[in-house]
């Protein structure tokens, strides 16, 4: 049996989406989670200086979407032919667009430009794209594409919050109703179910 | 046989991976090229608002990489098993992720703001990011993964130009020799060739 390790910080984020597949391929895996000091340590010695990671039997994969579509593929919650995983790769690229600028804009050192950048985030770019996305979500019954449970899913699951918290939407779910459809659909999940209340955390 | 359209800007930029895909693969297409006027009338019609678009048969396929994936999987430009495909999205969305901030940080509209961003890029994550990538495309032989011609190349090519050009790098070629070997990797494909010398453009 291989050896699986995931790499993040103690919290959801990134690293999420990487853990639930794991859990939804019902496997063992140690979930190492770091301090900021551990991390710093830790850094020069990963192949892109960042998290999450993600480790089988030695050999180490790096970029979340990456892996979950890697994962994906694995445990059947890919596309049955390269249109079909077409779909889920053009939808998950879009909402990472969303992610990633709003990430960038949060994480910005200066306060003056990280408070102009959050502006204009909040004032145009997230309410056309969430609008977007509610809609492609709504037309696939709660999936980001296909129609059904795919990997695409555990990546927008994973980092629901964090993007709740980030473009400071408490009321996201009433506003964009699909997602917590999407949400509460792969938290369903037995496996996933299980791993939320006792996964060990190292 | 399929009808197909490429539909971008009158420039490389993210529409040109596809187009040399498009060529790789000996397809005939449709090379539209908007100005901004006509894609203002144009944009609302699109599934998100943006370009590039390929469109085969009808179907409207968006997200420049995930069309790039699509393309190369059909052409014989993708991995062999999952764990070579796996390698080309890391790799790919590694320098993506450079492509991106890089965009980000020139288009932003607030000259302060946007000064700001271009020093902090120039200063810290673009040399970052550009001496890992020579690093992995050295190590592939002037190729982005798994040591031979895949999609992921030409995603690179294709903006190779725009991200010099936006990271005001005239000099990026002696600085990170391996780019330029890349590059000279999907340009000498002699459809490529062809393409580069007599597509048409609408």
């Amino acid at each position: 049996m291989s050896k699986i390790s995931v790499h993040y910080f103690n919290e959801r984020g990134l690293g999420e989406a990487i853990r639930t597949l794991l859990a939804y391929g019902g496997e063992d895996f140690d979930d190492i989670r770091y301090t900021d000091e551990e991390w710093e340590k830790f850094q020069p010695s990963t192949p892109f200086g960042q998290l999450p990671l993600l480790v089988i039997s030695g050999k180490i994969y790096s970029q979340s979407n990456a892996i979950a579509r890697y994962l994906g593929r694995k445990y059947g919650l890919a596309g049955q032919d390269v249109d079909e995983e077409f779909e889920i790769d053009q939808n998950v690229d879009y909402f990472t667009e969303l992610r990633t600028v709003s990430a960038d804009s949060f994480y910005e050192e200066d306060p003056e430009i990280r408070s102009k950048l959050l502006e204009k985030l909040f004032k145009d770019k997230a309410p056309r794209m969430l609008t977007k996305l509610d809609e492609i979500i709504s037309k696939n019954n709660g999936h980001i594409a296909l129609g059904k449970l795919t990997w695409g899913d555990f990546v927008i699951a994973g980092v629901f919050d964090y993007i709740k918290y980030i473009l400071n939407l408490p009321d996201i779910e009433a506003k964009y109703p699909s997602f917590k459809k999407l949400v509460d659909n792969v938290n369903s999940n037995p496996n996933v179910q299980i791993f939320s209340r006792t996964g060990t955390k190292i």
